[in-house]
């Protein structure tokens, strides 16, 4: 199983960076002052550079949100109970949570998948079945997951990659719906950044001043009992991950593989795609992040990967929300390389030199 | 003239936080943690507020381009020739600028406004003639507008707040296109704000050292000369704004009265605003800033209105480009208010308490 992960990650090629050239030479060319759609003209060249053309399209969004549930919930560390995740997962199916409105008005498809929800889900036609695992064990005490559930979690991502590219997709968002989730992102993003634990851990989705205490103290413990490699992002994930991140990262190895940009949104969907940059470097040059979180571990992931959050608009839900916001603009950075009508076209004087 | 102006101003009525509070309350029983949506929840209530329902919705998003030529050009002031306020409204006509490709991208209309350019058109049915003046004349040396030229502008803008709310439209971006208008914007943020002009003042699309520094000392000698009154912002909009900022200032004034949502673009689509709110304080209920400007006399004049931009992505561009990109972003918050199911609808469990 494993020998897969490497065999994707070695097939990633690196961007060609004559395309980012060619790119940036066009954005010259383009009825608008040099630079002056900032941070746009730079992802366009970046998109450029991924679809290696110097007038880039992006056709069929697609966003994955990735369930499961995590042991470490036991040690009381979620301000929601466990059950919040598969009523999550329904409420993602029948259409209701702020990721299928994102979606809807972004016109991106959503695609739900159970990597490791602690329930019996009904057969449902728009729920993809990958479940590895009934919820990840308690790292507190144990490995969060076996070394054939965290192969098969990565596995499960790079063929929901492959998907995609066989789909038309032209872009792939990523989220996550996980109670307990921000404490294993934070153990992740400790254990990669070397960061102590109260510096990288936040309130979740809104925990009190105790059960804040009690996170930081339990990750403090499992990453002294679990010693995680910090330059394995295998043995850090199976030590201190979950099944969603573990297919996250997966999405992120499996995406740059098939030359697909693909958006990690906040903090624990960067946790997996700063696992994947940390497996394969190369993942870098096709990763953008959607939005800056208010989780405070965030900024050192971000730091980390050497990204630049594209909004800051101080979200911190998760399911994708901000990679689907994010993909507007994305989207908007490629149709100006392929849209804007050139100076000579447009008969407009360019600068007075 | 004036009466009209000030008798739109008296029709503002202050939004009903009644509403805002009301939506306050439906955010919480919405699928997701409390204010984890963060700006979004903060913009989604305000709408409410302008709207006065705690389900907003926005249909029929309209951007105004507003054209108009400046007499400061005869100073050097600018990187590129005044010929391309013409050439350019040519583009927005042909679909070929940025404006239009991010409008198509966004679902927005768009509607280009000639206010005072300096050319004849020719007939052309998109293009909507409201020409006050054949550019404004050099304030370097007397008066940018007649005190007949400035009412018409903002009167003009009054009217096309009208027309959109006539026409059914839900949201009013205003963008602008003038060679020498930074120039403008920078001497009427420093009147505005009492800042000096060398606080205020940027390199526009993208002058050159010593042009900006003959930038700055036209501002300073035309402040000097014509002493416009701080808090008099029709004074400030004669004596060294432009005509396209008239419009647009009548086009907050107008839209406020009318009671829709306005989106400010950059630096000097948000001068336009401020002068607005100056005359009309009522006006800054109804404003949004769609994004923070490169210009560094921008963030004065966002901190003069009390305003937080929606996107910071480093853009400069103006035509309402940040407008266009922020209406996304305004439009998905009021669709979370309408579109998310409550936890009692869908079954999920709320905060443990």
């Amino acid at each position: 199983l494993a020998n897969q992960i490497f065999e994707t990650c070695n097939r990633i090629k690196p961007v060609d960076s004559t395309w980012q050239g060619a790119a940036a030479a066009r954005q010259l060319t383009l009825t608008k002052p040099p630079g002056s759609l900032g941070q746009l003209e730079v992802i366009g060249n970046r998109i450029a550079a991924i679809l290696g053309t110097d007038k880039p399209q992006i056709k069929n969004k697609r966003i994955y949100v990735i369930a499961g549930d995590h042991g470490v919930t036991e040690e009381g560390v979620s301000a929601y109970p466990r059950d919040v995740t598969f009523q999550m997962v329904m409420n993602f199916l029948n259409g209701g949570a702020a990721i299928n409105v994102l979606s809807r008005h972004g016109g991106i498809e959503v695609k739900v998948v159970d990597a490791g929800v602690d329930y019996d889900f009904p057969a449902h036609d728009q729920l993809m079945d990958r479940k590895v695992a009934r919820g990840s064990a308690n790292f507190a005490k144990q490995s969060a997951l076996t070394a054939e559930q965290t192969s098969r979690a990565i596995i499960a991502g790079i063929d929901l990659a492959q998907d995609a590219k066989r789909d038309g997709v032209g872009i792939i968002g990523i989220g996550e719906m996980g109670i307990g989730n921000t404490t294993s992102a934070s153990a992740i993003t400790a254990a990669l950044t070397g960061y102590p634990p109260k510096d990288v851990t936040g309130r979740g989705t809104g925990v009190d001043d105790k059960t804040l205490a009690v996170k930081i103290a339990v990750i403090e413990r499992a990453l002294e009992r679990h010693s995680p490699k910090k330059n394995d992002a295998i043995d850090i994930l199976s030590k201190v991950g979950g099944t969603e991140i573990g297919v996250m990262m997966g999405l992120a190895i499996g995406a740059a593989a098939e030359g697909l940009p693909i958006v990690a949104d906040g903090f624990i969907s960067t946790a997996a795609a700063a696992l994947a940059v940390a497996f394969c470097p190369t993942v870098a040059d096709y990763l953008f992040v959607g939005h800056r979180s208010e989780e405070q571990g965030h900024n050192k992931l971000i730091a980390y990967i050497g990204a630049k959050p594209i909004l800051d608009l101080g979200l911190r839900l998760g399911e994708g929300t901000g990679a689907a916001l994010a993909m507007h603009l994305l989207e908007a950075s490629a149709k100006i390389l392929c849209e804007m009508a050139t100076f000579g076209e447009a008969g407009v004087s360019d600068k007075e030199s």
